[in-house]
C-alpha cells in the first residue's frame, strides 16, 4: 500500500471523530431552552472541547510519524488500524466522561483509553524504526528515542489522573487538560528536535 | 505539516459538519406524517439551510486564505484546528436554534457561535499576514487589509443581531440570512479585490 | 477555486451522505430481534437501499459533469453547494418514507426532494456551458444537448411519481426504483453519447 | 471515471462506516456510570471491535485489489458501488448483534451480511479479470485465481457460522473472529503471493 493512500484515510477517520464529537452534547428536550436549563451540558461541552484538542493532537502526532516513514507493509498497515481504533473509541469515554465529572470511574475511563491511543501510537513507531527499510535514511537514533518519549511522557500524565481519580477528579481532569496543553503551547524544546530531524530529510 | 494535508483534513471536516447538519432535523414518531404533523419541523429545517450556506461562506473563505498560504508551521496549525473546533461547535447552537425561534437566548447563542467563527478565522488570517515567510510573496498590503475587513465586518451584523434578540428574534434572524447572501450573491467589489490578489500569485 | 478542491470537497459529502443513510435503519429497541421484529424495518430497509442508488447515480453524473469543466467561478462554486445542500437534504425525505410506504405525502416529499436535486444539478450544467471559458474546448453543442436531456428526463419520471402517489403510492415507488436503473443498466445510448465527447476531451 | 477518483470516494466510505461503528455503543442514560452498570454494553463493545477489524480488512482487500485495475468502466463503477452498498450496511447487523450474543438470528444476519460483502467483491475481481482492457499487464492468471480463493474461503467460515448459530452462537462468534484474523496474523503464504504479483506491476 502505498503512504500516501493510508495518510488520507487515517486523516478521514481522525476528521470524523474530531467532528462526530459535538453529536454527544444533546439539546435537552423539552419546552425553551435558557442558560439555567443548558447548565447539565457544562460537562459534555468541556469534554467535547477537551476531546478536540486531544483528537487534535494525536492527528499532529500522526503526521509527524508518517512523515519519516517511506514504506507501508502489512504489519505497519494493521498497526496503523490499531492506532485508528483506539482513535475511533474515543467518543464514548468522551461521551461518559460528559454524564458527570465526579464519577471516578468515568474519568478513570477516558485516562485508559488516551493511554491506549499513546500506547498503539508507540507500537508503531517503535515497529517503524526497527525496521530501516520503511524509514527515511536520515533519521537519528537520538530522533527516535526523542519520540519514544513524546509518546510516553503522556501515558504517564494520564496514568496518574487515573490514579488520582478516586480521590480528586478535578485534579485528574486538570492533567488531562495539562498534557495536550504541554505540545500546543509554544515549545522550544519540541520544536528544535523536529524541525533538525525534518530538515535532515527530503521534503518538508 | 504540509499545506496539502491541512487543506485535505480541514475540506473533510467541512464537508462532515455540513452533511450532518441534517441529522438535527427529526422525523416526528408517530403515526403518520403529513405536511401539517410537520410545521413544527420548519425552525430546523430553516436553520438547517442556515446554517449549510454559513458553513459554506466558511468553507469557501478558508481556501481563499489558505489559497495565499505557502508554509504551515505549528502555531498556524493550531490557529486552523482553533478554526475547525468553531466550525464543528456549529451544529449544536444550530440544533438550539432549530427547537424555537423565539427563543432570545437560542438565537443569541448562535450569532455568539459565528463570532467566534469569524473571530477564529481572524487571528489565523492575521497571524499569517505578520509572518512574511509563511505567505505567498505577492500578496499587497492592501488585500490584506481588504480581507481583515471580509473577516470582520459580519461579526458586526451577527454582534447586532445577539443585541437585537431580545427585542426582536425576527429580525436578527433576518440579519443571519442576510450576511452570507452578501458573500454569495454576486459582489462587484468583493470579485475585483480578490481576483486581483490571486493574479499576482503563482498558481490559482 | 481548483476544479480538484471542489471535486474532493464534494466527493466528501456524497461519501458521508451515502453512508448516513444506514443510520435511518434503527434497530428495534425491546428483548430479542427476530425476523418477526424486524418487518417493520422493512420500509426502512428498501429506502435506504434505493436511496444509495440515487445517490450513487448523482455522485456519477457529478463527476462526468465536472470532467469538462476546467475553471470553477465564484458562481459556479455557488451552484455546486446548491447541489450538495439538495444531496445532504435527500436523508430526511428518505427517513420520512422509511415510516411507511403508503403514506402519499412522504411518497410525493420524497420525489419532490430528487426533482430538486436534478433541477440543481441541471442549473449547474447550464450555467457552465453557457461561459464557454469554464469548460474543455472540445464539448459539443449536440453533447450539451443530451446532457440536458439525463438531467431533465429522471424529473418527468418523479414528476409523474409525484402525481401518482395519490392514487398508488406503490406505482410511484416503482417509479422512484425504475429511473435510476435506466442509469446504471447497460445502456448502449448513454455510453456512446459520454464516451465519444470524454474522447475529444484531453484527460480521462 | 480515473481510477484515482473512485479510491478516494471509496476511501471516505471505508472510513466514515468505520468511525460510525462507535456510535452505536450508547452511554446508558440513568445516574452514575459504573463498571457494573456498563456490563450490558459488552455485546456492543465486542462487536465494535469484531466489525471495525473486518471493515478493515474489507478496506485492504478493497486496495489490493484496484492496485492491479488500471482503468474504471461504468460496470466496474456500479459493481464498486454494490461492494460499498454492502460495506455501508454492515453497521445495521453490528448494532443488531450488540443487543445480544445469544440471539441466533442476529447472529445469523451478521454472518449473511459479511458474505454479502465478500460475494460483491468476488464479483468485482470477477469482471475486472475478465476484462484484460480494465487491468495491468502483468497479472497471471495463477494470482487470479489465489485472489479468488482469498475472497471466496471467508465465505466458507462465516456460512459454517450462519449455519452453527442455531446450536451455539459462541462458536459462530468465534469463527466471526477467526476469519480476519486469518488476513492480519503474518501469514508468509499470501504475503508472498501479493509480493509477486505486486512485483510484476508497475508501480507500489
Amino acid at each position: 500500500m502505498k503512504k500516501s493512500r493510508l495518510e488520507a484515510f487515517s486523516d478521514g477517520v481522525f476528521a470524523i471523530v474530531i467532528t462526530l464529537l459535538i453529536l454527544n452534547v444533546h439539546v435537552p428536550e423539552g419546552r425553551t431552552a435558557t442558560l439555567q436549563s443548558l447548565r447539565p451540558l457544562v460537562p459534555s461541552l468541556i469534554t467535547f472541547m477537551l476531546s478536540f484538542i486531544i483528537v487534535g493532537v494525536y492527528w499532529v502526532a500522526h503526521h509527524h510519524m508518517l512523515h519519516f516513514v517511506t514504506q507501508v507493509n502489512r504489519r505497519l498497515l494493521w498497526l496503523n488500524l490499531l492506532v485508528l481504533l483506539s482513535v475511533v473509541f474515543i467518543p464514548f469515554p468522551t461521551s461518559l466522561l460528559g454524564t458527570g465529572f465526579n464519577n471516578p470511574f468515568a474519568v478513570r475511563l477516558y485516562g485508559l483509553s488516551l493511554i491506549a491511543t499513546n500506547l498503539s501510537g508507540l507500537f508503531f513507531w517503535l515497529y517503524a524504526t526497527a525496521h530501516p527499510e520503511l524509514m527515511e535514511a536520515n533519521v537519528s537514533r537520538q530522533f527516535v528515542r526523542t519520540v519514544n518519549i513524546i509518546h510516553s511522557s503522556p501515558m504517564l500524565g494520564y496514568g496518574l489522573a487515573v490514579v488520582l481519580a478516586g480521590w480528586s477528579t478535578k485534579a485528574s481532569l486538570i492533567l488531562y487538560a495539562a498534557v495536550p496543553l504541554f505540545f500546543i503551547l509554544p515549545n522550544p524544546l519540541l520544536e528544535r528536535s523536529i524541525s533538525t530531524a525534518t530538515r535532515n530529510t527530503s521534503e518538508e
